[in-house]
């Protein structure tokens, strides 16, 4: 078997992060759609980097992006503590950065009575662990998803939670995948989600390239798609889920959600239980990123906001629980009510 | 009285439109915000061209233009009632196009008794007087409107209902001038209106110019804005009303007022009377304009959408009269069910 057999990768033809010989490799999700192209990082605050600029983003993948720059640390003989509380404090919103960060802490804390190159090997081992454990989690996520959908089924969904933003296989696109692998047919309306364009960009590129059916609209017509009955189901990934059943996800999940309810239409959020953070009460008490103003000012080279005029980019917004359907986890699917109660956690 | 003042363009620079010396010349919409480019038009197909790709855009303002083209028909010796029908047909949701050819070419028949170049004058005359009394009746509606406002009050809008969507003033954006003017402190927050993004590149751009408080937002952020109380009202334009008080309004108007209602916030229409369409007894029955493809996968030179990936792009949606607090027309303020009842409808 290769490694990327082992990783899930076969017939993806490309991959959103992996280790390769003391250094991580991932896609350049600034490039995607026109450029496919993959950047080598050899240190945790090249990775830091990575997070911030969005090269690479999705929860779950940054958590293993933030593992895997601790394990650059440790390979590269700097300091595992300070890199990863550097890594985890790059982006506020998504628990899983941390999450994954600890991860490979405790796997340099657990190995303390070893010799250098057998704890950086530990903390390696631990990052690729948590990776290829991804891949099985999102796998097991679209396995419970996609009993819930009808057969055919159009699903919309917002932003990115595929398997770019993920080890591979994706959250709410691992529903679709699933859906498929059960024979059922799917289709997906993916909003374009601006200002970062994730859908446009690559939820498009990433279903397209795999067989899908899939329609990008302007975030302002799902409204519209949701009111004429085409759409079965809205599907979203998850950047923190609280206690409460709360959840923050990219901006503009919390109106679907509203709109969501005033046509009839199941909501669902598909996250793995990583995401789950049970020290978080409610939504209100999940800090959410302000992003830079360039990401709406300017698309590519254009300039769409005259000069000087301000602008919000308000990166995350929350989900009340009462707009969530379930709460789709490797474990099962939950009523967001019974977060504390999700195995696992 | 200089022309520009009689078309109470004093202090803002610019023009939407006007007659010049037996030629249009209008601003050209596509350029703004790193162009002020002003375009010069001889015959009607051209006025037809710069409608249909959104050199001009805007309800009232593709009414003038049509009647303008009208008046360029009579006055190149073309056939007046065909130009007047290929104008008309140019964009289907707006019903002030048809009005405002219709103003012409009733200027043209009620003048059959004369000599050609007399009939000419008289649609040149109709058009431009079509133009004034447009500015009027935005100041009406503003006047109107800016009752209806808190001091300070804090308007979130969508698309761009201002001076560049009119002969000059603007109707939602009117009635934020108009509040100014009253003395009461307001400001603006401006949706990006994707794909087009005239909220960003026009409403931003002639705010700024007048010395407001304008921010603009990813259309997905309104809601986050909406739910933490900072939204006053929300006040749209419209492209056509229908007998019982539905509304046609730029795509993501109606997301809008879901979601005004959801938090409380009042959800106003601005519009002349001439927008009120009688003869359309509710949306289901308002034609709805698709628009082409690339307005969606690409922003200036660069695509964002994947290539042979579908799109999209359903450019108006409707907003059923019980989401809408009141229809601002220059007659005063109106229930949307109160719409066959409007004085000069």
């Amino acid at each position: 078997m290769t490694r990327d057999e082992v990783l899930g990768l076969t017939g993806q033809e490309f991959f959103t992060i992996r280790w390769d010989d003391g250094a991580v490799e991932m896609i350049d999700q600034r490039a995607l759609p026109s450029r496919e192209a993959y950047v080598r990082i050899g240190d945790p605050s090249g990775v830091a980097a990575a997070i911030r600029d969005m090269t690479i983003r999705g929860a779950p993948a940054i958590g293993i992006a933030g593992a895997m720059g601790g394990a650059l640390a440790a390979v590269h003989g700097l300091d595992v503590e300070a890199a990863a509380s550097m890594l985890a404090s790059v982006r506020p919103t998504a628990v899983n950065l941390r999450w994954g960060v600890d991860r490979a802490l405790a796997a340099w804390k657990a190995a303390a009575g070893e010799c250098r190159a057998d704890r950086a090997n530990a903390v390696v081992a631990a990052a690729e662990d948590l990776l290829r454990e991804d891949v099985a989690v999102c796998r097991a996520i679209g396995k419970n998803g996609a009993a819930l959908l009808p057969d055919p089924a159009t699903v919309l969904t917002h932003c990115n939670a595929g398997a770019l933003a993920t080890g591979g296989y994706g959250t709410a696109l691992g529903v679709v995948r699933a859906a498929r692998e059960a024979g059922k047919r799917v289709r997906v309306i993916a909003d374009e989600t601006r200002p970062f364009l994730q859908g446009a960009r690559l939820t498009a590129w990433e279903l397209a390239r795999d067989g899908f059916d899939v329609t990008v609209i302007p975030d302002s017509n799902a409204a519209t798609f949701l009111r004429r009955g085409d759409v079965s189901a809205v599907i979203v990934g998850a950047d923190r889920i609280a206690r409460n059943g709360d959840v923050a996800n990219k901006v503009g999940t919390y109106p679907l959600a509203v709109l969501a309810r005033e046509h009839g239409v199941p909501f669902y959020v598909a996250a793995p239980i990583s995401t789950i953070d049970l020290a978080t009460p409610d939504g209100d008490s999940i800090p959410i990123e302000d992003r830079p103003a360039r990401e709406v000012t300017h698309v590519g080279a254009t300039c769409i906001v005259p000069e000087r005029v301000p602008v919000a980019n308000v990166a995350f917004d929350v989900t009340p629980a009462r707009l969530i359907g379930k709460i789709v986890t490797e474990r099962g699917a939950f009523a967001p009510a019974d977060m504390a109660s999700v195995p696992g956690r």
